[in-house]
């Protein structure tokens, strides 16, 4: 633990083409929340071209959760948009390999399973926001303790778009309840990552009864008494559609292991001009 | 058009249901800048699905010109999550049928023309920050003067998918030098109707040669001498991409008679919960 904390702690110190270097070498495969400040890091899901159009129009259609950044061609494991040199088959630290709709496997690269019949998705990701909020003196626990964000399956259930629906995904920060204007004003704008929260207060008004359960990630603490539960829609979302369509294979990368990109998160827009 | 004047202004008085109501039963089929305020209006692109794709990641690799903000299923002709009851052969005042990348004819609805094969896309446009410049006490010629924006084919590439490439639509409106940093400061909010301006100053370092020459719309005055030329990227620009992409065929909508949603201008996503 203490060896992993340490490779962490120089990881902090990296910018975003450094990073994506190590990752590719296998050097770093842990996760990346906190790195690459500044940098737009993202989900991603990648798919068989014949369910390429649904489910570009899933992310369409339920913008909170699935904010697209960016789209591979056809065939192509590049995400020329999001910067220089972005290779989808081994620029993630971990990704999740789904048969037929359930988790197969969890592997570091996958230049052997990529082929011309794939398409890339990356989809906008919480660690944005996270800097923004750090940057205006707040304090997330799950980066002070180099863990992975709790996330949460829901009752909020998606707009379907052909073999994709299911319920919306989400994650959970604890702040004090006086800052939770605060921070819905710091987050809002960030409209290609989630935006302002969907919910808080009360967790099970969204269906979640267990707060110290997780569905993905690491189980938070307990609530100090002036501090709430606050719940962002959530780029694994697209994992739990995935999981209920049952197509026959997916990609994606493993909750909190994400894809680091050259997009100012301060960006109008997620595109390398 | 005395008559077409006094038409324009009765439809002024109508809400967006209303509005839609009189273009569906073929009562007013003029253009819609001022129309409806308050409510997002859209560009419209009709595709045969095999194009649907490539089109969709044209829209996301350049969204400044072509903010999606709804895409139907296959084969059905409404846009839900825009709004009950949009049927987009009926609801827009004047379609453009292109063939072969050449335009074919224009009409005022295409019942007879719609098949399963056909996806439709909404694509934001600038009658929404206009709206909010015209809340700021800014003049707008072209709905002062009941005329569709001057609209201008420019130098400035789009990045490319499949078929689908050309270059930017940008259309134009006047402003005073000393507003132009207000004008951006109202705009740049609209993230999903063109946001803040692309250019403003020199019309030549974006290609235009002759402002009074508009490749779309009406022809706009002759500037003050504190004026300048300010300019946003354009829904039109996918249809110049049609144009160049030599598709079999598509319709959109004619520029400036724009399709009417039930989506509020000041929504964080353009979405009927």
């Amino acid at each position: 633990m203490q060896e992993q904390t340490k490779i962490y702690n120089k990881a902090k110190t990296f910018n975003n083409s450094q990073l994506r270097a190590v990752i590719r070498s296998g050097e770093y495969k842990g996760q990346t929340a906190g790195l690459s400040k500044n940098m737009l890091q993202t989900n991603l899901i990648i798919l068989e071209k014949n369910y390429a159009l649904d489910f570009m129009i899933f992310c369409q259609r339920n913008p909170k959760a699935c904010p697209l950044v960016g789209v591979s061609d056809v065939g192509a494991p590049f995400l020329k948009t999001l910067g220089k040199n972005i290779d989808v088959r081994t620029d993630v630290p971990s990704y999740n390999i789904y048969k037929n709709g359930k988790l197969h496997r969890t592997v570091h690269e996958i230049s052997n399973l990529w082929n011309e019949n794939l398409v890339a998705f990356a989809i906008g990701c919480s660690f944005t926001f996270e800097h923004s909020l750090i940057k205006h003196g707040f304090t997330i626990d799950h980066i002070n303790e180099n863990k992975v964000v709790p996330m949460y399956n829901t009752n909020i259930k998606n707009l379907k778009s052909g073999p994709f629906g299911n319920t919306m995904v989400v994650s959970m920060r604890i702040f004090k309840k006086d800052h939770v204007n605060n921070v819905i004003n710091i987050c809002k704008k960030f409209h290609f990552a989630h935006g302002r929260p969907i919910h808080f207060g009360n967790p099970e008004e969204i269906g979640i009864f267990n707060i110290f359960e997780p569905d993905w990630g690491d189980d938070p603490r307990p609530l100090l008494e002036d501090e709430v539960n606050v719940f962002w829609a959530c780029g694994v979302t697209p994992q739990n559609a995935i999981l209920e369509s049952s197509v026959p294979f997916c990609i994606s990368h493993t909750p909190g292991y994400m894809l680091i990109t050259d997009i100012d998160e301060g960006a109008e827009i997620p595109i390398i001009q």
